[in-house]
């Protein structure tokens, strides 16, 4: 397999009710890739800057992800985020962000990972995307995530990106927003119609939904009793998604949606720490043993 | 089977995006018990007005309901609502309930009901509810609906009849408001040191979770594009689930699980139409097939 990641390398730091954590590792690439890397490995692209802690490149190295395109820019800060989760852990408030890098050029694209045949681009601006997209010929499967910001400000740049990749995950509201729909399978079908082929509908601890052709598939989150840090979980269910998707290579309804089911899993566990805590506990042996028992308890 | 359900039977009227409709039939017990009748017969106890419409009495003769405890109480009006719902079909405003005949006694059990062996006691006050039980000394599964107003206002009846009852069924926002929980899982908890053996707290286009014993489940909704009327879901999903356990008496986690499924097609079934239409419609073959559609969605 061949899975490149692009997306943020972030610094962040989180007030929930389970706890406070002051500048830990985060970003959208960095929970997509450490979730992807439990199905084969992950190359990322992105950029941190002079402040970037070592201690998160030794952390990372657990993982197996190519960091070749990790580029440390002298001069340039790392992306920084603040929240403060809700008392329900569904709803937090942004209290700081500083762009930083990401508000500059972004880093070139290893030569040799221009052979690259899965690409996931995480969340940032739909014209990032499409200069991305740009450097893999022979990519096979693209997925993109986007978000709320860019759908309100970006959308000629969002609309020519979708209809060059295969999939597009986002969130409920998020796909309400985009198409005008205040019904799912509606919005699914909206979507599919600016060109992806299929669209996955991330509803947090409500599950993710699925179109892909003809076929419509809901799956519920795997049931959390002690949600530490919910932060990353949508990047990790699509690491672990398109991590599956990666390594067998099928686009067939039932290979998608037994990644679904995958990125349902490792996200349950993400969540289960602050940063990559709990990613880093785990094995795939540990994710196969919490599918089997998702499945079990969906055989009805 | 010997199924007993006793609840509202009323008059609504609803004002939706999809239409508008004024007095059609309507009721916890009644959307419960149409969808309870494709598993097997059920007997209703209930009471009505003078003003109840023949009509209605003749168009229910098509499912498989005993009436022998249907009382039409002369000098009393039926219960009535009146509804409007939201652009997205998941909220909605009461614009005017009468109790009418339901702030009166409740009318008697017949006694060829009294060998009942499972029991649903529809939303209504938990005094009423416990009142009823004591009819029943055959019972071998009696399952419990409440909703706010009775958490709020008369918890320690409540709280007795938890302590009688083998599965409640509620809303997440009951479950949250009963127990103080914000998780699902610790609600659900929660609500079994209450006395439930289990308890399936329904989400609407959620789905629905239960937790029995040391078995937590969680099923999505069966993804519908055309939402017509969202009222009595949860009813008809409460009388799909009872009649598959009423019909089979078996309360292992994996038929539990089942009837889940068989509740979450009834309901998909009835928020098709206004009323009992689309219930009218269909026959047990229909929900089979839409439930084996619905599990060959979930086999991840």
């Amino acid at each position: 397999m061949s899975l490149i990641v692009t997306g943020s390398i972030g610094i962040d730091s989180i007030e929930a009710p389970t706890g406070n954590v002051n500048d830990v590792l985060g970003g959208s690439s960095i929970y997509f890739a450490a979730a992807a890397s439990f199905f084969g490995p992950v190359r990322l692209v992105g950029a941190v800057g002079d402040d970037f802690p070592s201690r998160f490149l030794e952390s990372f190295r657990h993982f197996n992800v190519d960091l070749t395109g990790l580029e440390q820019r002298q001069g340039s800060k790392t992306f920084r985020w603040r929240g403060r989760y809700h008392a329900n852990m569904n709803n937090r408030d942004t209290l700081e962000v500083q762009l930083n890098v990401l508000a500059e050029k972004l880093p070139p694209v290893p030569d040799v990972y221009k052979d690259s045949q899965y690409i996931f681009l995480a969340n940032t601006h739909p014209a990032g995307q499409l200069d991305l997209l740009s450097n893999f010929p022979n990519r096979r499967i693209v997925v993109a995530d986007t978000m709320d910001l860019w759908i309100e400000t970006e959308r000629p740049t969002l609309l020519k990106l979708l209809a060059q990749i295969d999939g597009l995950v986002l969130n409920d509201s998020e796909a309400f927003q985009l198409t005008g729909k205040t019904n799912i399978v509606r919005a699914a079908e909206a979507v599919c119609e600016m060109g992806p082929k299929f669209v996955v509908i991330k509803k947090g601890e409500h599950g993710a939904f699925l179109k892909m052709d003809d076929h419509l598939v809901a799956l519920p989150a795997f049931a959390a009793r002690d949600v530490v840090d919910p932060t990353g979980a949508g990047d990790s269910f699509a690491g672990g998604m398109m991590g599956y998707l990666a390594a067998t290579g099928d686009l067939s309804i039932a290979s998608v949606r037994k990644a679904m089911a995958y990125g349902t899993i490792v996200a349950s566990y993400n969540i289960e720490s602050f940063s990559l805590g709990r990613l880093q506990e785990i094995t795939r042996q540990d994710i196969d043993q919490r599918l089997e028992h998702f499945s079990r308890m969906l055989a009805v």
